[in-house]
């Protein structure tokens, strides 16, 4: 029974229908003032007060400034620009800079071909197959959980789903873009600045990054927020139906991950290892050289991968655990009783979020600043613990006013009543797993703890011994988080059932705008620093930006599990909204049907990653190929008085990302597809939870065996301690089986990992959307049977 | 309700009784016949008529015959008596062979003293904690399935599980033992029959082996048989409380199976990874060289690990298909009934397969001949499918006679009425899942197949590259294994509930004879020929044992494939066992204790491979400082003046293997414990299904990958194809980068990925021996919440 009594939350309908559009355009348009004072580092060679201003600190030893600040301005219109062509006609432009701009914008434009086709064939698909699941008929039906009213014809939620999955994929493409235009927009930038010193350019490269989170968090919620206001124009009360169409919302923004993460992941894999497997293992030259052919490809991979894939899967992320809870919301006593502000929650909770952000990124560009190099890493950290106090503030003061101090939901078949505070703990669990999971990646992958200098220690006795103790490093890392992950669902399972797991999930996203800024903050500073060398600037400067990189790979790993967490909440939140819709009451793993799903599952992160793995290798192979003929054909190559032929690299990462991910991405999209259709919704529910607790830690291992390789080989190569130098220096036997081991993690880390949080969610939000038709006409093979 | 007729088989009871036995006794009549003929091979150097039999195809060039079998008499004695002492008192023995044999011996004796300790602290464990289920009251209780009878009190259950456990535990131990000694005893008459002629040698190995296959089948069988006989005079009809209590003897074999499997997987590896690292990659001596130090401790390993630890796992998983297969039929209308023979179903299958397996072995002893080594492999593998064939027909002829035509079976909570065929293809689908596995995972580890040969071209590349594809292949050769356990389970699940699934894992242990006989072979041609190098045998006889040793790895990745779908199917009839006897009628993913166990067991695989991995590793490490500590601080030893000290470097691995093992023993021994007295049996059973569905992936690709890259290397090092030779020679770029892929890959298959087993399977049945103690006094934690 719904409640009897129709009680409220304080704050009124009409205040959160301004609060959730006033926080989005207001991160809008703090991201755009961020921008804005970017754009303020001048980098044209005609501004000619730019170089002698006053907060340069220290001049250009032997190196002419003016130079510099042309060669930045090239690099900055031929990023903008972005095609061949226009280099060449300016006659100017460093053939390094205008190969990198292209790599990436030729990767884009190649993409988004495919993506349009991918994006026009699934829309067919569910329309097709949610339209078919009364048989395309245009009357209206009783509803399922609002007893006695109308609701909406199955056709039209087949429309607005394949609408809303239009708008999801779209938001997450744009979203994207203008992440790559930043983090493209800021690289020069950051490297001019950092001749002012390390802080300026900390702020640059932060800024760029607040951009891109920003813009990310807040268009996700406006595009989210006005589309149920459209959608509503026609769904009027039925409530059952509009939740039901906004989950093609979240099937959009996932989706688009694939490519992003996968694409995305083979691309700048394939560069990477390539590189670096003729680059330093045989030729003996070091990361960044220019006379490395594959080295513009690689470069152009840290934009595409970190940026692209992690706002997307990110993305995707959020737009999957606001839909989740919005669906299981639009089920239980909210909905049926057309409470909006109650219903509005998960949006409250994001709109929140972004001002909490705001508040905590103010923190780290105007009410401190950074003197020294030291610095940097506790100031990015401290963003996160800020950023989580602050907000766990926020969602009190949400959850006192937003919900009624008690109320219903829907629990597979029961319902439980549950009290405002209750949800209050939800959220906060899921907030703080997200910190416990970050800082635990971080004790892990940073080589300032025992983990990774033991593994660092193992390189005395070769790549062998490395590569074990490095894969042990990584089954290792999973038991804290997967704890974690363990209680905030116990907590948030209990209290709230699966509406508890998806604003968990949420309160863990909650935060996103501050987490992809430092997230992002890492490739730019690492592009500055690729940067800084091709400009040909002094050793100093290099110093600044790679002490800004370093700092930017502890975040990046941080970033990788906090991804990883939040997936995990994520796909089960779906998956309960799942079993939901599909109207199964329990899974049980004591039946035959659940069990063989849940085993199966539990294999297809192994089937996924030997797919992307074989594609990282098959391309990296070619590229490794490649850079040998040129080595060994091109005479002068080695001296560096010809250049090499990087556009061929470019366009071998380019063509291997985009025919890899199709058996990968594949087996994501027909997976729940082919069971839902032949075996039916239980093994289907079984698939699902396999797949999500296997799939779980062969992510949480893979990034983290990946992280640690590449850091105990820093620790080598940087030897700041007496331990470090025992190993060293570049070149000892020690540090070659370390780079060994950072080329094995490559993949593992940036490829296979990050690409299993898709399999996850991807196939359960895909199940979500396609509910309907599987409880209709689904589990074909054991009905013939 | 119970079945209304009291339908019985067509097998009387007292037939049934004689048949089981007489089985057992063939079994151990053929294994004492075979030692017998192996035991003909004369070895001692006064039997004059040896060497000059008129069987010796060829002479020893430039050897004399006379000082071989001298020596080899010598290895012969050295072994059985097993101690330094005796042969420092000969004074003629080489020391290669006395501290071979004393590296067994004193890693046994120090083994047993841990066990018995072990044995006893747990025998007092399980007294005291099933003992306490009813207050140790010596009252005797109304029964839980077959209503309106008394059942005897829950301290003689306590008491008679206590003692099952250690025969069972005592069984595992003596057959282990028997098998350690047959194979150390073949080891110098292969290499001695070598002489005359592949074929001779084959027969002598395979014998050795079959001793071992049906000493341990039949041994099983027969311990088990009489304890039922014996455990009756007591219970009397209590027949629920009989097959209670019987359970402790699988929980006995498969605690054992911890010390064999994971201690002997740390010995063996770090001795093998240690004489690897420095010998072949540092120091570029060939395998099995007298001058490495750690080769001793290498070569008792071989027996350590692959005799000793496959048998315990094997024992193991027989023992406990068995106890899962009586206990729920004892709780069924079968066991309710009283219907002897069809309650003996189990046994009779067993006693079926050694008939069979007897059969089968005449195959290749008796009624076909080895003329070339060509003939070997087909041999081996002819073996698995003959036994399956054969076994087939036996369990059609079981299933008929000794099962009533139709009868009900305990379905949690529900019951469930089957028919005799049903039976039948409960077991033969076990049966040829089994072959299926087998086959696929040679697919994956054997270079005749473009699976490991695209791993060898990718050391074309570097180390890097190899691991990737390595790691790649491994995850990839989980999919049709999974399909296959899946494909048995739904059948037999659907068929005959949990029942069908204990019988489908006897089906596929009931070849159990055949499959131990081909895999203990394994490493006694590996050590024949490690002797015919350390005798200075020609170059002849060396590649007939190194042809046989090339069959023996195929064979032996197809056992350990084996050993995990058995251990997979095994684990999941223990699992139903559990629930059925902690009286839980549906394991729902969609409540949070379940599905917190379901993740946190999911993360068990991980947390035990990444200490054994680690255990290998710190072990390897100890044992390389060794290994270089000898090669720098000894004169003479690379010229092969000096001997190295082999002592030490056994003693590394003796002290490593057993200190290194406590860790993960623990893990295992104390989740169950933990799980259930906190968290209570919904928890225990999702973390159950956890660990099987997450357990069984991790083990299959670590031992696949680990055997993938055993074999790249070797076929590189072979170069028989055009395709190898251009990657070798040995020493090439090509083979080092082969090499180091081996090393990672010998804790993988041989220590982490196997152990697995026995994570999966011990943690099951020690659940269900404790499952009255959970059930009555369980959940502490969630009480008190």
């Amino acid at each position: 029974m719904v409640a009897s009594h129709l009680e409220m939350g304080m704050l009124s309908e009409g205040l959160t229908q301004v609060l959730i559009p006033a926080a989005a355009l207001v991160g809008i348009a703090f991201a755009l003032l961020q921008w804005y004072l970017v754009s303020k580092v001048k980098v044209s060679g005609d501004s000619s007060g730019d170089y002698s201003d006053k907060l340069i600190e220290e001049e250009e030893e032997g190196t002419d400034n003016l130079e510099i600040s042309i060669k930045c301005a090239e690099i900055q219109n031929a990023i903008s620009v972005g095609s061949v062509s226009s280099f060449n006609r300016t006659g100017l432009i460093h053939p390094l800079m205008a190969f990198r701009a292209c790599g990436a914008t030729s990767f884009l434009l190649t993409q988004y071909k495919y993506l349009i086709v991918f994006m026009g064939v699934f829309a067919a698909i569910i329309f097709v197959f949610l339209g078919s699941v009364k048989g395309f008929s245009t009357k209206s039906e009783p509803c399922t959980y609002s007893k006695g009213n109308l609701c909406k014809p199955a056709l039209a939620n087949a429309a607005f789903t394949t609408l809303a999955f239009l708008l999801g994929a779209t938001t997450s493409v744009l979203s994207g873009f203008l992440g790559m235009k930043i983090a493209t927009y800021a690289n020069a930038r950051t490297t001019l600045e950092a001749r002012k010193g390390v802080g300026k350019a900390f702020i640059t490269a932060f800024r760029s990054g607040a951009v891109m989170g920003f813009l990310l968090a807040a268009n996700g919620l406006l595009v989210l927020y006005i589309s149920i206001i459209l959608f509503k124009t026609y769904y009027g009360d039925d409530w059952e139906g509009l939740y039901e169409s906004i989950t093609g919302y979240g099937l959009g923004g996932s989706s688009m991950a694939l490519f992003g993460r996968v694409g995305g992941g083979i691309y700048t894999k394939a560069a990477d290892v390539g590189a670096d497997l003729v680059g330093k293992v045989e030729r003996n030259i070091p990361e960044d050289d220019p006379r490395n052919p594959a080295v513009i490809a690689d470069n152009v991979g840290d934009n595409v991968g970190d940026i692209a894939g992690m706002g997307s899967d990110l993305f995707g992320s959020y737009a999957e655990a606001s839909c989740a809870a919005l669906f299981v919301a639009s089920i239980s006593s909210i909905g049926i009783n057309h409470d909006y502000t109650a219903m509005s929650y998960p949006l409250i909770i994001s709109s929140v979020g972004i001002v909490v952000c705001l508040i905590t990124t103010l923190l780290a560009t105007d009410l401190s600043e950074i003197r020294d190099v030291s610095e940097i890493e506790p100031s990015l950290k401290r963003q996160l613990v800020v950023s989580t106090i602050l907000m766990t503030v926020g969602i009190a003061v949400v959850s006192f006013f937003a919900l009624p101090s008690e109320f219903t939901l829907f629990n597979f078949g029961t319902e439980k009543a549950v009290k405002n505070w209750h949800l209050f703990f939800c959220v906060t669990i899921g907030l703080w797993a997200g910190l416990v999971i970050g800082y635990t990646t971080e004790y892990y992958t940073s080589n300032a703890y025992s983990p990774v200098q033991d593994v660092a220690d193992s390189c005395r006795t070769g790549a062998a011994t490395n590569v074990i103790f490095g894969l042990a490093l990584g089954y290792k890392s999973v038991i804290v988080p997967i704890f974690a992950i363990a209680t905030a669902i116990y907590v948030s399972f209990s209290l709230a059932a699966m509406y508890g797991i998806a604003v968990a999930a949420l309160g863990m996203l909650s935060t996103i705008a501050t987490g992809l800024a430092i997230d992002a903050y890492g490739p730019i500073s690492d592009n500055a620093g690729g940067i800084a060398e091709m400009a040909g600037m002094s050793h100093k400067i290099r110093e600044r930006t790679d002490a800004l990189d370093a700092a930017g790979n502890t975040t990046a790993a941080i970033g990788k599990g906090f991804a990883i967490g939040s997936a995990a909440l994520v796909s089960l939140a779906l998956f309960g909204a799942f079993v939901s819709r599909a109207g199964i009451n329990s899974v049980d793993v004591l039946t035959p049907k659940v069990f063989i799903g849940l085993i199966v599952g539990a294999m297809l992160p192994y089937w996924f990653s030997a797919m992307t793995m074989k594609s990282v290798g098959s391309a990296a192979l070619k590229m490794v190929e490649e850079v040998r003929r040129q080595f060994n054909t091109i005479p002068g190559l080695m001296e560096g008085t010809v250049k090499p032929d990087y556009a061929n690299c470019v366009k071998i990462s380019t063509d291997a990302s985009l025919r890899e991910m199709i058996p990968p991405g594949a087996l994501v999209m027909l997976t729940p597809l082919i069971t839902g259709t032949l075996f039916g919704v239980e093994t289907l529910a079984g698939v699902l939870a396999g797949s999500l607790v296997s799939g779980v830690q062969v992510a949480i291992s893979a990034s983290n065996t990946g992280g640690a390789w590449d850091n105990a080989k820093k620790y080598i190569e940087a030897g700041a301690s007496e331990h470090a130098k025992s190993l060293g220096p570049k070149g000892s036997d020690a540090h070659k089986a370390a780079v060994i081991g950072d080329t094995i993690g490559d993949p593992l880390k940036d490829t296979s990992g990050p690409s299993l949080n898709i399999l996850i969610k991807l196939m359960a939000v895909e199940s979500l959307v396609f509910a309907p038709f599987f409880a209709a006409h689904g589990g074909l093979l054991f009905k013939f049977l």
